[in-house]
C-alpha cells in the first residue's frame, strides 16, 4: 500500500497555548489540537512532525509539518474539514501531498522569526494589536540595537542565550538580524538555520537591554564564550513573538 | 469656583462589554469603568457624557465624551493616571480642558461608523484579526451593495432600520456611504448626523442581503415608508462594527 505524505502550513494564534508541542499534561497544544482533528478525519491516530517547537504564547504565521497516513484523502477536502473542526485561533493555511521523503523538521534550511516591541514613545498604546506585541516602556536606542544584532550573525554556540538544558549540540547559524523602525513599532526579524529553546527571546531580550544602555555591546561576545545564560539579557515575552517562515 | 470641562478621546476594543452606557446590573461597561477611575481620581463622583452610545461588542477609535468638575487637573496627568487604571482594552487617547459649553452629546454634528466583512473568497481565514470582522459565509455582489447603499444616503425616518423602541424622532440624515474592497475584507463607511439603536447594523445586515440577492434592493425604500423592523435585514454582529470619529 502507498504511504501518502501529507505537509501542513498552519497559522495560529499562540496566546491561549502552551506551545506547538503535544503534552501528556494539557490539551492546549497547537500539535494536540491538530492531530486530534486529523486522527478522527483519518479514523487513525496520526502523528504530526513540526519544523520545531514554538515556546507557550508564541504565534505563527507559516508553521510547517507533515503527517503520513496510507489513506488518501483530497487535499481540500482535509483543509476545509481541518478549519471547520479547529479552533479559530488555529488556522490551516494549506495541505498538500508532498515526496515521501519530506520531513518538516530534518528537512527545515532554515526559519525567519519576527519580534515585535511596541515603542515607548509611541504616539499611543495598541488596542487591537494588544496582545501581539511587547509594550516596552524604556525607550530604546535602536542603532545600539542595530551595531550589537551584526554580533549574533553567523555560527556560534547559542548555548548562554537559550533555556536548553539538553546536551545535544547548541551551534546554530543566524544568518542575518533585521531591525526595522515601523511607526510605533520595533520589529526585529531574525533568521537562522535553527533555534534553540527560548534563544530567539533571549537574543530579543539581549538587545532589548543594550538599546535601553544598561548592557553593554561587549556582554555578546562573552556570553557566546562563557555559554553562560546567567550573563544574558531577559527572555523576551512570548506574545510578540511570530514564527513567520520555515525554508525548505 | 470655576467650573472646569474636560474633554476625553477614547478608544475601546468592545469585545469583552456589554457597551457604552453605563449599567446597574454590570461594571462591564466603557462609560462604568471610565467614571470609576475618574472618581477616583477627583475624589468626587463623575459623570461621563459620551457622544452617544454604543452596543454591546462594538469597538470605538475615537469615542468622544466630557465631564464636569470644580477641581483643575493636569490634562497629561489626567490621561497618564487613567491610562494606567483602565483595563487595556479602553485606551484614552486625548484629555483637554475646553470651552463649557461644549457637549459631546449635543454639540455631535456627525459620526463615522465603518463595520468590517471577511470577504467569503478570501485568501485565508483571519486569525489575528478574527474578533474585529464579520467573516461572512456567502460570495458577496458588491456593485449591488454600493448601488443600494445610495438609497439610504439623505434624511429618512429609519425607524425601520433599528430597534429602537423609544417614541422619540427617528429621522436622521445619513451623508454618504462607502463600500470599499481591501484584499480579504469589505469596508463599509457610514457617516450621519446619529444613528439609532442598532441602525448601522441593520442597514450592514440588509447590505448583505441585497449582495448575496436575498433581498431586492427595492425593499429598501418600503422599509423607509413602512417603518416596519420585521422587513429589514438581519443585524450584523456587533463585532465587525467600529465608532471611527465623532465630528464637532
Amino acid at each position: 500500500m502507498t504511504d501518502y505524505n501529507y505537509k501542513l502550513i498552519i497559522a495560529y494564534d499562540g496566546t491561549k497555548y502552551y506551545g506547538w508541542q503535544k503534552q501528556k499534561k494539557t490539551e492546549q497544544t497547537i500539535q494536540g489540537k491538530v492531530e486530534n482533528v486529523l486522527s478522527k478525519l483519518f479514523n487513525e491516530n496520526i502523528n504530526v512532525i513540526g519544523s520545531g517547537r514554538t515556546d507557550a504564547g508564541v504565534h505563527a504565521l507559516h508553521q510547517t509539518a507533515n503527517f503520513h497516513t496510507k489513506k488518501l484523502l483530497n487535499e481540500k477536502e482535509i483543509k476545509d474539514y481541518m478549519n471547520n473542526y479547529l479552533p479559530e485561533d488555529i488556522i490551516i493555511k494549506e495541505v498538500s501531498i508532498v515526496d515521501n521523503r519530506f520531513h518538516s523538521r530534518f528537512n527545515a534550511k532554515s526559519k525567519t522569526y519576527y519580534y515585535i516591541i511596541w515603542k515607548n514613545d509611541a504616539d499611543e498604546f495598541p488596542l487591537f494589536e494588544r496582545k501581539y506585541v511587547y509594550q516596552y516602556n524604556k525607550i530604546l536606542n535602536t542603532e545600539l540595537m542595530i551595531n550589537a544584532s551584526r554580533l549574533f550573525e553567523g555560527k556560534h554556540d547559542f548555548k548562554g542565550f537559550s533555556s536548553d538544558k539538553t546536551k545535544k549540540s547548541t551551534e546554530r547559524t543566524i544568518n542575518y538580524i533585521k531591525l526595522i523602525e515601523d511607526n510605533n513599532k520595533i520589529i526585529i526579524y531574525i533568521n537562522g538555520d535553527g533555534f534553540l529553546y527560548n534563544m530567539v527571546r533571549i537574543i530579543v531580550g539581549t538587545l532589548i537591554e543594550i538599546g535601553t544602555n544598561e548592557r553593554d555591546i561587549s556582554t555578546i561576545n562573552k556570553v557566546l564564550i562563557d555559554k553562560n545564560r546567567e550573563e544574558a539579557g531577559f527572555t523576551a515575552p512570548s506574545k510578540g513573538l511570530f514564527l513567520e517562515k520555515v525554508m525548505y
